[in-house]
């Protein structure tokens, strides 16, 4: 098929430091990401977030890409940018947009490890999250329909998917999920170069499994609204773990225990993101699923 | 002894939670901190930072103590805050300040795990750093001399220091931490109890391990004074690793190692802590003595 230009980008959160970096060695060195068959942009979409080392300046980027805010943006910054990012690597579903495929990194204080966050539907977008689940057995796959309509900076490309890597504390870098995330990368090039070049890729066929998303989460809280209870010891760190009804799943800050109590088990994960704690939600829980 | 008043303050820097929460819990419920023999003052040292959830609005307000900022104080934010605080709790260098002791509670990114950051020289302060090692054999001591002169919070009591824990990124509540510094605590009151009622303290005349300060250490930088490297993974989560010459520190961007490279071996903490890059540390370098 024809695939002409692909864009990585960085910096969607100003705090989360890998893709940042990542973009930044790219920029300097744009050797590893240049291939043969299609053009590779890079930009880092934040920068007034990455300067300030803060997550946004006055809303989520990653929450600014619906056609509504697109066609009416508001005055504030990111607003303005999404409007920028949406010229240079859109427009947002027009038949010939400038980017084909988009893949947002990120990076995430939950245990999430080596995870994509799938929200796109496309053949292309999953012959390649197959892709790198053969080439990356560790490799996590969130179906994610979240607490908005798909307004992700990716959804303004055909195709497309993030990268999230955890845990790692905003405003740090970790040598170990910065080589991890740069190798997905790098494997998501060699998967677009087998695509122009017309190459039989039979990893496309496997079968994966996938957690597809189900339900928020919000933490405890009191009568006035405020958190009164933190993810509990012995959920926190298990990203992906399969709750069962009776399963402690938070503490309240005076020491008593929260239980799950739905019927049916489900897996939690993105549990305790720092970012999630003004979003109301403390994790996710997804069903797995074979695809 | 005469011990009148203590603080236990939190959020001098807004995106420590554990510090937050605990404060918040006991202004709720006084019961545990309400002990006899003398008064127990609770403060939210950073209002404004807690609320925007970042270590702070315009200045660190642990580095606003000095003598010279409190006497003449500049016009933002933390500059003000500090010399309301040293009206509450001090005010810092008088013969009978308003509190005897502050204890400040503060968390790390890095794996200091459970800390205390001393740099009172006053007796009664290495009496409760004694007492406290005794009562958790796995709190760490460090004596520090930082970046600056001891501008601290604690600084304007006649004793004191902080708690730090770790690791646990800013913004985030971890359930584990929550509760051994509310133990930390605890037992601090118990000493304190003991002191006021004229109790002998047994646990006073012990020997204990301490990491003493020796330097700082940067990240790696390119020509435009850019960060170009991160902790190295064999030494990232490994804070109080003691560091041999030609022992991995840093890996460049590009994947290549700095080495250690001092003939004296030394112990590495506060490694990789997120609010520390813009000060321009990686870690900090200690000497294990006892005392």
């Amino acid at each position: 098929m024809s695939l002409q230009r692909v864009a990585i980008t960085g910096g969607t959160h100003g705090n989360e430091l890998t893709g940042v970096y990542l973009i930044k060695k790219w920029l300097r060195d744009p050797g590893p990401v240049t291939r043969e068959g299609f053009e590779t942009l890079l930009l880092h979409t934040n920068p007034e977030a990455i300067k300030a080392c803060r997550r946004y300046i006055d809303r989520d980027l990653n929450r600014s890409f619906s056609m509504v805010d697109l066609a009416h943006p508001k005055s504030h910054y990111e607003a303005q940018r999404a409007c920028e990012i949406n010229t240079l690597l859109g427009p947002k579903g027009v038949d010939e947009p400038r980017v084909d495929f988009i893949c947002d990194l990120h990076s995430t204080t939950s245990n999430m490890g080596l995870s994509l966050v799938v929200s796109n539907q496309s053949k292309l977008t999953w012959d390649a999250v197959r892709y790198l689940c053969a080439k990356e057995p560790a490799l996590h796959v969130y179906r994610w329909q979240g607490d908005e309509e798909d307004a992700f900076v990716d959804s303004i490309a055909p195709h497309g998917f993030a990268i999230e890597v955890g845990a790692v504390p905003q405003g740090v870098l970790r040598s170990d999920l910065f080589f991890a995330t740069e190798r997905v990368v790098m494997h998501l090039l060699d998967f677009f170069e087998k695509v122009t070049h017309g190459t039989v890729i039979p990893e496309t066929d496997r079968e994966i499994t996938v957690y597809d998303h189900v339900d928020l989460v919000d933490y405890p809280r009191d009568s006035d609204g405020e958190i009164d209870g933190m993810v509990h010891e012995k959920l926190q760190d298990h990203d992906y773990a399969l709750l069962h009804k009776g399963d402690p799943i938070f503490r309240r800050l005076d020491g008593s225990e929260i239980v799950y109590n739905r019927e049916v088990p489900l897996h939690a994960l993105f549990v305790n993101e720092a970012a999630y704690y003004e979003k109301g939600f403390a994790m996710t829980l997804a069903r797995k699923i074979t695809l």
